[in-house]
């Protein structure tokens, strides 16, 4: 059936049927607004948190590869790293819903299927949302809504000449995935090896898992001096932080985590891992910074709750630039050209920096 | 300059340079997330409020009709709309911005100047938002936080049998203007007097006024048992409070608040100016109930603002469903049948219902 079909409010009542709740919802979907109970925690010494972000189709996601439950996923996702990149604890969605009125109303049960099953993971409550029609491509926009204690809150400023820089999880997987989907060769001619990698990285690339639990436990060792996700690609979103933070960097490109996978998958593709772990966005991982002396409580925080960091570099001087320091020792300047959603995919902006050349 | 020119930073820069906060924003645009500090009077006496709306280009406005200050008013409008139809205090604003690559800068500039003079008008902070290129129409979609008083909050349940229904502002000028815009007949022919009303008529629809201020007022009156703004037409939101308060309604086609001007344009153009005024979508006022011995208070308190309200009705029994008194004293059924935005404009959901017929 299609969206026209079903109309508005039928379509609102069943993809909102038997939505779990929180019990600091006051009014949930179906009201002019929701109404949040800050009686529940959310007291003089918090600080609500609030990031919006889109996901639009034939931009963020293509459904030929990922399903609409994975699409579901990845646009909470990407909400919910925002919050994490605060150290914060994610608590309320609001889903707004653009949409071609010829759309199959199946489609739309998966993504909400997705969603909600991510929405349930990390106990947030989608509490209210619009639906509009479009006649442009199916766009995905999330606002998301959490709390950090005011003393815990880390931004992309605080990073301190010394600190050590770290990344939680691995880096690469996710555009490794959509090279391999959108190189010139067809991936299905891929080597039996590369074949299985390719199933990982997509994985990665289509239900990237948002960092909150690393994210509250880095904030509440007190250790950490800066954070950000990576959604624009670790050397552009350094940039941000080393921008905000009156800061140098410099990154050890044999440091940065790239599993067996990834390096499989890319070697196949004819491209270089660490190029693409430096360059590529996707990732959601969280990129911060740390006191020397606090790195190993930062190393032991992220393992506490199951997760992996890695010390990939060193903060500077604002006055030694963003460098990376390559496999033999040369240290060469890296552009912080992160992903500019505004540029085509081939304009310089968004070309890979060129590193590690002889 | 074109925004794929100018690039997604320097856009974000450019559009929100010198924007005015407010004392409770720890931190607004620039990083992963906005952080609002709940400690300058949202306590725990205070639920938060949560709205999202978006606004597309062709669907919702008509860069022909309405210039770009205009269309960023607008986008803010409705969803300050929300928030006063809860009785609230609107408090901060994300903007989420999905843009054509090639789109000129300079119509994004007037829109964000739109944008925030409303926001300024309201005392309203723009904390957060996102830039997203996409191939489709511009979108414009915001969510709107704010606060209100736990035992202040209005819904659209809580009209009882007897309650007297109400209405703030004038009814019908926005859809009217759309007509007169939209007729096969040419707007530039019409007589001088109607020509001169289509000027009050499309700062109606291009510029709503968000009935912020009446909305506080009314909830502080304590008179209120229901509330909800007319952003899909009478006939259907009213539909969506009867639905939520389980109860009926009759509405006096005689007494519903259509002014000179969109009356002498309603005939220019052919039209009955009581039936767009019942039906009519867009007009961003608010609909409310209140005890028979409130009346009185809730109008003198919306006066005091600077408001109108007008008694439109009774609420009734559910038993005696919707219905509509016509000039001649015969009650008729009305459809509840409010806008759509999935259908087309041409479908019986979104045909006026027939009232007031001999």
């Amino acid at each position: 059936m299609r969206l026209e079909d079903l109309g508005e409010f039928p379509l609102i009542q069943r993809l909102t049927a038997g939505l779990e709740s929180r019990a600091d919802v006051a009014l949930g979907i179906g009201d002019d607004a929701a109404a949040l109970d800050l009686g529940h925690g959310l007291g003089a010494d918090q600080l609500l948190l609030a990031t919006c972000d889109a996901q639009v189709e034939g931009t963020h996601f293509l459904p030929s590869i990922a399903t609409p439950e994975e699409i579901g996923h990845k646009a909470l996702a990407v909400n919910l790293s925002d919050i994490a990149a605060m150290g914060g604890e994610p608590l309320w969605a609001l889903v707004s819903l653009l949409a071609p009125p010829d759309l199959d109303v199946a489609m739309l049960d998966g993504v909400y299927a997705g969603m909600r099953a991510l929405a349930r993971q990390f106990n947030v409550a989608l509490v209210g949302g619009n639906v509009s029609s479009t006649p442009g491509p199916l766009t995905l926009d999330i606002t998301a809504l959490g709390r950090v204690a005011r003393d815990r809150l880390l931004t992309r400023a605080g990073a301190r000449p010394g600190d050590r820089l770290l990344v939680t999880g691995r880096l690469g997987a996710a555009v490794t995935a959509l090279l391999a989907y959108t190189a010139s060769s067809d991936h299905t001619a891929l080597p039996a090896e590369a074949a299985a990698a390719l199933g990982e990285a997509r994985r990665a690339m289509v239900t990237p898992q948002p960092r909150v639990r690393e994210g509250q436990a880095l904030a509440a060792t007190g250790q950490v001096t800066a954070m950000l996700d990576i959604s624009d690609g670790l050397a552009g979103d350094l940039g941000h932080l080393c921008q905000r933070s009156g800061v140098g960097a410099v990154v050890e490109l044999a440091a940065l985590p790239v599993d067996a996978a990834t390096r499989t998958l890319a070697q196949a593709l004819g491209r270089d891992p660490l190029r693409i772990a430096l360059t590529s966005g996707d990732d959601y991982e969280l990129l911060f910074t740390a006191r020397p002396e606090g790195v190993a409580e930062a190393l032991e925080a992220v393992r506490a709750v199951g997760g992996v960091a890695t010390v990939i570099g060193e903060i500077t001087t604002v006055a030694s630039g963003l460098r990376v320091r390559a496999q033999d020792g040369k240290q060469l300047a890296l552009e912080a050209r992160g992903w500019d959603h505004l540029r085509p995919h081939t304009t310089p902006a968004n070309e890979p920096p060129d590193v590690g050349a002889p």
